[in-house]
C-alpha cells in the first residue's frame, strides 16, 4: 500500500526514531519525530469533548510556542485518556523529560501523543526511562522514519506513510507524513494520528489555515465505524530548512496544499483499508443534493450504517438498504427519482429497481475498491466519503480488545 | 422467552391466521388479525422518509376508516418498498382483495403492511390467490395467533408475543400482541411490527393518543444497530367487544395505558433481545444530565456505538468506549465527575478509573441482562435505553441477505 520510502525524500532537518519502551507487550510503542531547528507548527485535534491529557498539552504549548515546536513524542498501548490528575502530570513529564534531554528546549516545545485503551492508567516511567535511547538513535533515514511510524501504531496492520516533493522559489520541498487508525475512525477525527513534517518555510498561521483545508476533505471523509475518539491529533510541522521563500499565500501557498492534501488523502485511504477487518474501500459519491452540505449529511449517514457496511462485506448488491439509509439522514430528498450505482453498475432508477445483472455485480462488488454514487436529482450538492465494509474480524478484534 | 397464550387471554371477536404463500422458501410468510367487526384503529410509522407502499396505504386507510378497520394483512420476505407505482398497486390490490373475500368491507377498512427485502418487485399474486385460504384457515385460537406471530418474521429466531388483562367497568377486558424485529432496529421505529388487539372500547382519538405514548419508552428506547427501516409500523386495533364502557379518559384509560405499555415493553425487550446475533441485552440508564433530552441523546449515542456493542460481544469492561460514546454525543458534560457502573460493578470514578475486579466484572457481564449506570452528576436528568451486544454472526446474518 506504501510506496517505498527513501531517505531522499524526507524533509531536511528532521530525525525519526522508534522503539519498543514497554506499554505493548514487544511492538514498537514510543515513537519520536524531531525538528533539529524550531518549526512552524498547526493541529487538529478529536472533536470528542472527552479529550485525553495529552491533547489538552498540545493545545496548550501549540498555543504557546506554535512557532518554534521541536518535536512530537508518541506512545501506543494507552491513550492517557480518563486517568485524572496524574494523567495530565505524566504528560507533562514526558514533555519535560524529552526537553530536557534534547538541551536547550523548553517543554512548550514539545507535542505528546498518546493512543490505546482509554481509562488505564500510564505507567508513564516506562516512558521516561526510555528517553535517553530513543534521542540518541534518531536519524534522518527511511528505516527511522519507518520505525516512528510503527510506533504509533495500534490495530493497524501495516504502517501508513506518503510523501510528495514540489519545487518552490527554486528550491526542492520535501513533505513526509505517516498516520495511525484503522478503528473507532469518524468524519471528524477518531482513533487516529497523522504527522506531517515539511522543511517549507511557511509561518504558523498560514500553516494552520493549510492543514484546515487539507484535512475537511481527506481525514474528516473516512469512516470504519462511526466512533470518535478522545486522542486524535493531525500535526505538521514546517522547519524551513529547504531554504525556499516563506510563504504565507498565493500560487507557492497553493502548491504545498495541493501537496500536503494528496499526503493527507493517500493517508486517508490506507487507514480505511486498513480498517479494523476491512476486506475493501467503499467511495461513496452522492451528488444531485439541493446543498453539499446535504450530500455530505447523505454520504455520512450510509458510511456508517452497519447495514450497508455488512452487505458490501458479502459484496451483496442490497441497494435498498443504501437507499434507506439516505432516507434516514434527515436530508429531505425525493426518493422516487434517485438513481443508484453500485461497482459502475446501474441497480436503482427513479426509486426502484432497475433491473441488472446479480452475479456480474456480486462479482464485480467483490473489488479491493467498490463504489457507490447516489444522485437525488435534486440540485447540484455533491459529496464523497470513504468507507469499508463491515466483517466478522472488525467484531474479533473489538470483543476484547481490553481483556 | 414468550409465556404460554392461551385461547382465553386472546381478546373477542379477534381472529388470526399464518400461512405459506411463496414469498419465502417454506417458512410462514402471510399472516392476517380481524377483527369480526369494526373496530377503532391507531398506528405509529417509521420516520424513514423513504417509506414503503403498504404504509402510505395505512396511513391513507386509517386517516378514512380509522374508526372502522376489520383487519391487518402482513406479508414477509418482501418489503414491497422502492418498488415502483406496482408497488402501491400491490398494496391496493391486496387490500381490495381481501376486503372482497370477507364481503361489506370496504378496501379502505384492511391495513396491509410488507417487511423483508427493500427494492425488489413484490410477487403480488402469490398473495392475492392465496387470500382466500387464510380467510378460511382463521381462528380464534391461541395456534393460530402464534401462526400469524410467526408469519411476520424475518431474520427473527423466535415468535415473540405478550398479552395482559385487565378490568374495566366490571368486564374482562384482553390485551394480546405480538411483534417482529430483529435487525435494522433503532430508536423511532425500524424494521419492526407490531401489532396489537383489544376488546376494548375506545375511540380512535384516544387509542391513537395512548399508542404514541406507550410506544415512546418501549419500542422507540432499543437498537439494535441504529439502522432505520421504511416498513415500520405498531398498529392497534380495539374492537370494544368486551362489552366494557367506552372510555377516552381518567382511570379506566390511565389502566388501559397501563397495560399497552407492559405489552409494548415486553415485545420491545423481547426484540432485543433477539437481535440480530445478539448474546445478551444490555440495558443503558443514564442520571444526573442537565435534561432529560440530554440523558436519553447519551443514552442512545451508547446504544448504537459499534465500539461499546462490540466490547459486550466479548464482555469486555471497556468503560472508556462508554465515556468516549457519551463524549461524542453533541450533549455537554463535565467528564471529570462521571461515574459508571458495569453489571453492578462500579468501574469508573469521576471520569477516572476505579479499582476494580477485571475478572468477577466479566464474569457478570456473560449475563444475559446486562446494565450499564453513567451518571453525569450535572442534574436530574434521565434517560434509559435497551441495546444488545454486537456478535460475528449479526456480520454473518446480514453480509448476504438478500443474495
Amino acid at each position: 500500500m506504501n510506496a517505498p520510502l527513501r531517505s531522499s525524500d524526507l524533509p531536511r532537518g528532521f530525525t525519526f526514531a522508534g522503539m519498543h519502551c514497554g506499554l505493548k507487550k514487544t511492538k514498537l510503542d514510543l515513537g519520536l519525530l524531531l525538528s533539529e531547528v524550531p518549526a512552524a507548527a498547526a493541529a487538529v485535534f478529536t472533536t470528542n469533548q472527552v479529550v485525553a491529557a495529552p491533547v489538552e498539552l498540545c493545545r496548550a504549548h501549540i498555543r504557546k510556542a506554535g512557532q518554534k515546536i521541536r518535536g512530537i513524542i508518541v506512545n501506543s498501548g494507552n491513550a492517557n485518556c480518563c486517568s485524572g490528575p496524574e494523567g495530565y502530570e505524566a504528560a507533562a513529564a514526558t514533555s519535560n523529560r524529552l526537553a530536557q534531554q534534547l538541551g536547550r528546549v523548553e517543554p512548550s516545545q514539545i507535542l505528546v501523543c498518546s493512543t490505546g485503551v482509554i481509562g488505564a492508567p500510564l505507567p508513564v516511567e516506562k516512558i521516561l526511562v526510555a528517553i535517553p535511547e530513543l534521542v540518541r538513535s534518531r536519524k534522518a533515514e527511511a528505516g527511522a522514519f519507518e520505525h516512528f511510524a510503527r510506533a504509533i501504531m495500534t490495530t493497524d496492520t501495516v504502517p501508513k506513510w506518503a510523501a510528495e516533493k514540489i519545487r518552490l522559489s527554486g528550491k526542492q520541498v520535501r513533505i513526509a507524513a505517516c498516520a495511525k487508525g484503522s478503528g473507532m475512525i469518524h468524519p471528524n477525527m477518531a482513533t487516529m494520528f497523522g504527522f506531517l513534517a515539511t522543511d517549507a518555510a511557511i509561518p504558523a498561521p498560514a500553516l494552520s489555515r493549510l492543514l484546515r483545508a487539507a484535512v475537511g476533505p481527506t481525514f474528516n471523509c473516512i469512516s470504519v465505524d462511526g466512533d470518535t475518539s478522545t486522542n486524535d491529533t493531525v500535526a505538521i510541522l514546517a522547519n524551513g530548512q529547504s531554504g525556499a521563500r516563506a510563504i504565507t499565500s498565493g500560487a507557492s501557498y497553493q502548491k504545498l496544499f495541493e501537496a500536503v492534501h494528496a499526503v493527507c488523502k493517500s493517508l486517508a485511504l490506507a487507514i480505511v483499508a486498513d480498517g479494523e477487518g476491512a476486506q475493501r474501500v467503499i467511495e461513496i459519491e452522492v451528488r444531485g443534493a439541493a446543498s453539499d452540505r446535504g450530500a455530505e449529511q447523505i454520504a455520512r449517514t450510509i458510511a456508517n450504517s452497519p447495514l450497508v457496511k455488512t452487505a458490501f462485506a458479502g459484496a451483496d448488491p442490497n441497494w435498498g438498504r443504501i437507499l434507506a439509509a439516505a432516507g434516514r439522514s434527515g436530508v429531505k430528498f425525493d426518493f422516487h427519482r434517485v438513481d443508484i450505482w453500485l461497482a459502475g453498475v446501474e441497480v436503482c432508477r427513479g426509486g426502484r429497481e432497475y433491473p441488472f445483472d446479480e452475479i456480474v455485480t456480486h462479482e464485480k462488488m467483490l473489488e479491493k475498491s467498490v463504489t457507490i454514487v447516489v444522485d437525488l436529482h435534486s440540485g447540484e450538492g455533491k459529496a464523497r466519503m470513504w468507507t469499508c465494509d463491515f466483517t466478522k474480524e472488525y467484531v474479533h478484534i473489538n470483543a476484547s480488545y481490553r481483556t
